[in-house]
């Protein structure tokens, strides 16, 4: 099966995408580091719940949403 | 609101509960060690992505079904 960080981290580009965001967008809307979402989608970060949330807030669905289909 | 380890960690206990599993079965069954999951449980731990798939594997659940309504 493949690493739940890789799979999370393709959803991750791809919500990014659809909403026309940078990298450094996507950041600064879940009140990130920059050098945080690389490393997220490229599937390298084990990322916490609290991590995990802002980034749900950012693209505005719920955590449920966001985890949908990984 | 309520702060998302919080409200994780009530999440957890009602699904513990309802299986009828003690927190050791659960750590068990998660491949956690067994003093992980009060610390999940009282809101205290921040988990990160591959600890999340573990106990929702525990629970044979979607990471999506996991943090439903959450």
């Amino acid at each position: 099966m493949e690493d739940i960080k890789v799979k999370f981290g393709h959803r991750i580009k791809e919500l990014r995408l659809l909403k026309g965001y940078s990298q450094e967008k996507l950041a600064e809307l879940s009140d990130l580091d920059r050098t945080y979402i690389p490393g997220i989608e490229s599937g390298k970060r084990n990322i916490s719940l609290v991590v995990i949330e802002k980034i749900a807030k950012a693209f505005n669905l719920s955590l449920s949403e966001l985890l949908h289909n990984i």
